[in-house]
């Protein structure tokens, strides 16, 4: 059965028994209430493709068994299969108002997919069917892979090879007939502690001299010599006490490690690349090219939630027919959906790899994160704007019961127009984890970050913007020979 | 033979023989300097379409006959001919720099062909076999269709019936057997003086009080009554100068003009809506749809150009390498891209009609055009940082030709960086132009208002939002129960 | 001595003896860590005034008593006067990179002074002595006065009078020869539970039928009757963990506390509006007035430590000398003064009132808060932009302390160019702490809503904005005749 | 008798008797129909200075002789000199809605004033008493001076030694004991056509090798030698048309022209730097920093008038009640008056120069001139957004008056609510005018490139930042100790 049920990928998780610290100290198990909900965000990754109303986008079929698989499994086959994923992140960011983690595993996959086969095209390596091997056990158990990219980089103004410490970058510090170890850390790892397997990647474009730091593999997530220390988020405590409503999203929520690898063996047949330095930018391109478009779905989802969330909260306080609330609400819903449409566009624009698989169109998909760098944050304002002070003064839940006339009153002002005071405190709590809570980590940080920073982007938009060609276009309009102005 | 010739498009307008004013002036023939750019932009329809390179998106198959046709006059069958009208008003864009006008009259021919045939499902009219007859002779002789919208409109807080002037919205003012006459006017009609038919539809949703002014018809554009009043453009006139360098773009323009219907009279085969207020404005909104699309495409190909233009006068001032010169391209590159996505994907997630043809999708074709009403001006900001101040300053060509020492010294003071005065200032006058001359009549107050007003797109996308699905995905999250929260 | 030391001021706050809750429980002293960063930065008003370094800031001469007092306690005698608070105000955010809390007093006390004027002149009232009276005190003994203006408000679409619930606006439930007796409750307080006396004004213009909502008054902050409810900030509980890192900002904070009056009694002495509802909306204005043009201040010297911050983690990074680095934070600062210029102006466009202290210029005042409500976002998130996933994802202080190998190399993975984890990790924390933690509070939701929401300063400008004498002169430039254009 | 009448300094220019040429044509007068409106635009400042009602705006009091002079020939002596200037500037704005361009001159004066004083004070040199010498004439006979700073520059990648034509950027070509020869050209000079005198000032910071560039001097506008090219504007010939309504502004207008020194003999007398290279930076960053903020006075002035214009406009179509029409003029005159306190406050922050002048805040002055750089534009934008497609398609004022009933429906058409054509029109044009005509070369380009690019602002408010003391700032919060990170 190619279909994981939620409960059994709960179970997997817990038995694969990660050696993971937070806040100082080695979790016991991953029903940590600060990790759990982490864990349930990609649970409904499983329930969704068990879910007939659902089935079109959530899975698909499988180009190497032919069998229905998880969609978060699957190469794109089609320019609708991209489009489906777009929509399918649109659909899980609205269902968890969070990073549901996933994601970058599978762009992380179609990304191996489509460089492993030109690496060996060029180098008669085997890298490519080493994956296949790799992708098969993925899809047939539907298992999670994280997707492990950005090194600490220590001083960014220095190549890899040039750090004070070499281990700065990860890298290869030995290579035997069975296999390769490695040493280093890959930051800010997004599904580290709920993935299976671990596919590591380079982090950026590599020279000749750096050719021990161009290396992929993939390895089970509980390899030893792997150890994971959670990263902390704006008001991850709030997990921890025991409530439902001032943790605002208390079912689900985003989760970032730090893997270390001290000394990690890794056999040939997991290693994809092990010194095609020249490929190291290549996969990092065709990576970066896939999740940013990732974000205009997921991202979107989120802000759906969002917009909701201060729609209803005007609806409490009796300000949803005021025109300028409306026209805020316009432009929140203006804003997501261009993020969306962009995320769409570099997908229909896309175009089949000779690997069978399908890429995103470049220029596009770097057009869509750049918005994303700045419109959620955007939205976030305007919801803020929307929602009031309350957002940062309202007392907690624990208020609510103090015993006697204080806890009544409070109620009773809490109260909005023909309300109780749970509906508009829980509303207010989902905003602020969303705008400046917990969810803040995904919606305002990550949509900056993720997926390389907006710099990133500027610089892919340059290479991509063929500015050539549009000089041609005003030289033809005015008049303008060629030959006489070219330096 | 269903494809024109170039020549063949300007001497089938030449003998229209229309009855046009400019400057108080009836004009002899539509050489006029002023008027000939317009139909010369309109011209490259007709070529493109036979030019082999451009022929998957310059031409269609019809509906109708199965022939050859150009897209200007296809009505769309499937998502693939959405995408392709965009690309091909990109096209236009980028080889005229103008508003080359022809798409007005398709995106109205799809519209009607949608809307005539929900009327004909309601009230059991034969509209839409009139259309289909219509259509048929602009399909088969590859005719120009303008699409008559705007009324003048008065007093905006009135609807038409209650205007004080009863003609200040265009409404039947007769019928009887052989068919209706109409009096009134439709203001800032692109493309009215190179059309060979004129359609005209209702400007705005109608009451039951305004049947009347719940027409639509088509109507040969020198039917007798109907008289042209051209527009006035920033810096019009340098047309009429006889160089070929102030004048920014020499070969292309586009038009706007008021059209006075002064009692036409319309035989009932020509007439599509009379009196079904009901449709006013649905067929309002099919037609606004499509059009607030249209604008991701053609705009976009005049940014294309622009930013050429922006980028060619960077090299000529030897700033082409600086960072921040880098930095304001990528953005306006990005601006553009963002219009584009939004455009393209309005397309893809378009939906078949029940009468065959292809609609866009409401919500993203409000969300493209909203983008249009911003990012050309901001692009055309930063064109204007990067020229820098020679794009108000600089003298006319013919102070070049100054007899004597002054005209020399003048060339050599505008030489730029191993360039001659003369790409120089043809470079300047093409950004003039976009910017704030003729050409900023469609890059600048056209991208705001054409299609609709901002304000139009706010409306529509607040209708479109579904503010409730969004409400509910919130409760979701938060654990509101819906019941508790309703009003 | 009319200047109080801050440990004195610290040992007069704690003998107050607050009925303060947090969280559900009583707290037993304000000494408790969530409180204590709030009296704190408090703290600095006092310290500030006792340093050479800055007396000409942070005291002033006062009017009453010719007396040297804390600026805090002043009525402004001047335009420099008014200046000199701005700066101070900038000052107070550099030094604590928080809401400081003691400005909205000092606006209140300021506003009162010449509302209490006014109603006097034409209800010959006796508010402006009992007004002067309390300020002697205020001056005499260096105390802090809360300004409590904002009610709960219920149903924002109906006034006071009419919600369903009388107590959603506090108002007069009792009147006799001795005093007033009062209900209700004021929401969103900065600064309440370091404060010596609280002032209560309306918090929106007033109707007739409202008059008994139409109260001001002083009392003392432990007035029977009074209690305080703690609101809860982002990442409030880090507080409490003991470290002095992942906090942030470990010495400051603000704080945010509803406080219910349960029918209060108010001597007459200390009444200084009590029905006169015509001055309801003045007073409103005259404070929010001031209070706007206080952010441009005080937030703006909070942004300060925010592009410094910034600044040093691109050193830390190596980043610094990348050209879009620096244009970034080129962007932040001129975003940061652009505010404070608006608030300088606000000074300097100000004027003398009848009372003899200063107004602040209305439409500026708006003007610059509106821009508040703007920039301060954009700056955190050019911040967030610079600094990275980091202020995501790193990891606690605690995990540093992980005993054995794994903390050792959390440590050295967390280190930048030459510089250790610590420095690093304390300037991720800042970042943290002001655009999305505590520091939030004050620099995202409190410059969103403090001093009223962007909306309330929109229809301000409208009102202020004179259209009519602009329209005048367009009139004039375009020749157009008044009389014929009237309607 | 040191204030001249208008008709005075009309007389004054005509006799000058400059030699200019226009669209090839030297022109016999400056009763030009496109230079004149330019001559009128300075007429109104002498014109102010008569009306007892604007006396102490547009007067001040010489600090050379004490008499009453214009404030255009005024050194500033005291901060409330630099605020009443920008006010005067605003003032202009609103009765010209153009360029009046006497400002340049003013500040170029201020500028010299203390450059020279600066000069002397290190090389022992004389230039401050040959300024005072000229200035001196200037306020006695109520002159105006053209400020000449911009040079051609060619290759800007290149400094003016090494650019492939010497005289790109104007040098002296000659010295001996009567004084110097100059060659070269000033672009794009603001009120060159309508000048008494012309300062030259050098363009940018030079190195040694660039002495013979470092050169400053005044000389009389009719001086042999010197030779003036008109530079086009948007819509320029409209002024030649007759009519008094398409022209848009018919009284007012600004003015750019090339001015070639070929050869210009220069008594040193009237030199003011020569050679002093060290100086040349320096002379340009005070005349930059009075020249930034002075946008903040005139184009507001301009904006005044346009927000007048549109706002009329809304109130002929019948829109002016509706809420987005009042929200967009609110953020019209928030945009304006944010750029205007920017203006302000960098005058109330400036400081008194060693030789008794005042300078204006340097930070504050590039806030100032890049928030310039981009309301404007966003203001026309909006302005055209409620203005509507009309300024795009507004028929001649000629053919209203086409014989018989076309021309009458065509009035008919066009009538507002309650309005005539005309003043419609009128109003249409005025747009017209400053957001894509004539006008706009001053609000839109101008805006962007006077006084230098919006990136040499950006430079400059990098200089001007001191992150250093904000990154000590940072620490402090932080607890991070400085030498620790100090690299």
């Amino acid at each position: 059965m190619t279909l994981k049920t939620k409960e059994e990928y709960f179970e997997s998780i817990r038995r694969l028994d990660l050696p993971v610290y937070i806040m100082g100290e080695k979790v016991k198990n991953v029903d940590h209430p600060i990790i759990w909900p982490s864990i349930n965000s990609v649970g409904v990754t499983y329930d969704l493709a068990q879910d007939p109303q659902y089935e079109d986008l959530a899975t698909a079929t499988s180009h190497l068994t032919g069998k229905k698989i998880n969609r978060f499994t699957h190469i794109h086959q089609s320019i609708e299969d991209l489009r489906k994923k777009i929509k399918l992140l649109r659909l899980m960011g609205q269902k968890t108002a969070s990073c549901f983690q996933r994601c970058a595993g599978l762009d992380c996959m179609n990304s191996l997919s489509a460089a492993t086969y030109e690496i060996d095209a060029e180098f008669k390596t085997e890298y490519y069917q080493r994956f296949l091997n790799f992708l098969k056990i993925i899809q047939e158990e539907d298992l999670v892979c994280d997707a492990a990219m950005t090194d600490p980089k220590g001083d960014r103004s220095l190549p890899p090879s040039q750090q004070k410490d070499p281990d700065l970058y990860l890298h290869i510090v030995k290579r035997d007939g069975k296999g390769i170890v490695v040493r280093g850390c890959k930051a800010h790892q997004t599904g580290a502690v709920n993935s299976h397997w671990v596919a590591v990647m380079p982090t950026t474009a590599m020279k000749d001299a750096d050719k021990d730091y161009a290396v992929a593999f993939v390895t089970p997530a509980n390899t030893k010599g792997i150890t994971y220390v959670y990263g902390r988020q704006s008001c991850d405590t709030r997990k921890m006490e025991g409530g439902s409503i001032d943790v605002g999203n208390f079912n689900f929520g985003g989760q970032e490690a730090y893997i270390i690898f001290d000394d990690v063996f890794v056999p040939w047949e997991n290693v994809l690349m092990c010194g095609e330095n020249k490929y190291a930018g290549r996969l990092v391109e065709i990576f970066a090219n896939y999740h940013r478009t990732s974000y205009g779905g997921c991202k979107i989802g989120v802000a759906d939630v969002l917009i909701g969330a201060t729609s209803l909260f005007t609806k409490y306080n009796g300000t949803d027919k005021a025109s300028h609330v409306k026209d805020k609400l316009v432009e929140m819903v203006h804003l997501a959906e261009t993020c969306y449409s962009c995320a769409l566009s570099a997908q229909t624009e896309g175009n089949r790899h000779s690997s069978g698989g399908y890429l995103v169109h470049g220029l596009l998909a770097n057009v869509c994160k750049l918005n994303i760098t700045r419109f959620p944050a955007e939205i976030s304002r305007l919801s803020q704007d929307l929602a009031g002070a309350v957002v940062g003064t309202t007392p907690s839940e624990k208020d609510m019961a103090i015993p006697g006339k204080i806890g009544e009153l409070l109620k009773k002002y809490l109260r909005g127009a023909d309300i109780s005071w749970e509906e508009k405190v829980r509303c207010i709590r989902l905003i602020e984890n969303i705008t400046m809570g917990t969810g803040a980590v995904a919606f305002f940080t990550e949509s900056i970050h993720g997926a390389g920073s907006p710099q990133a982007q500027r610089v892919m938009i340059s290479r991509y913007s063929n500015l050539d060609a549009k000089q041609n276009l005003a030289r033809d309009i005015a008049g303008i020979k060629k030959e006489t102005d070219k330096k």
